[in-house]
């Protein structure tokens, strides 16, 4: 594994389509992966892995059952497995994702804003 | 597990040690840390563990046998389990490290800079 460097703000302006991760980094299990969100996620949980976001740029609601989270850039949480949640950006949003390398961004839903097979940028 | 926001900032404030990092999340099999460098460390690699540093605030050098990494804010790297590395930071530097839980701070090497049971904030 080539040991680079990675500049997050240069890769955020590889990223054209709101709600695709894209890798940046490998490490252990684990994938750190960037995504730009605008919008409304859908509501879905991980069975079997937790997930940390952390916000780079903008501000990112996320919903859960009962409450909701509000996260400015310098700020993440990490949603546990098994915890539905719904993320949400008023703006666009540039956050920071960092989970295992089996999850599915839409977690046990499965619809059109599923992405498999994830690139690397 | 409790879910919680996490402030970058305010979590640095409550630092006052170089060297001497603090878990702020856990996910998966992993700690998320932050530190404050300043001044050099000591040459030492993980045997088993791959690790990220995040610089939120100030300039991180990371020696390598071979080539020298200078990450500024906004910048990270993973350094493979196995490869030796020396982090330097002539000015106090804020970084966000993440690493299985297993990690000692030292790696193979064990001495006064050596923590163990590493304290939440």
């Amino acid at each position: 594994m080539a040991i680079k460097k990675v500049n997050l703000a240069e890769k955020f302006r590889l990223l054209d389509e709101y709600w695709s991760p894209k890798i940046v980094g490998e490490l252990n299990d684990s994938y750190v992966k960037l995504a730009k969100f605008k919008g409304e996620f859908v509501w879905h949980k991980h069975a079997a892995e937790d997930e940390l976001f952390l916000v780079i740029k903008g501000h990112l609601l996320i919903n859960l059952r009962d409450r909701q989270i509000h996260l400015d850039a310098g700020e993440f949480t990490i949603i546990p497995r098994g915890i539905e949640h719904l993320p949400v950006a008023e703006e666009e949003a540039h956050v920071l994702l960092l989970e295992p390398k089996t999850t599915l961004n839409t977690g046990d839903v499965v619809n059109a804003r599923t992405v498999r097979d994830l690139p690397r940028i």
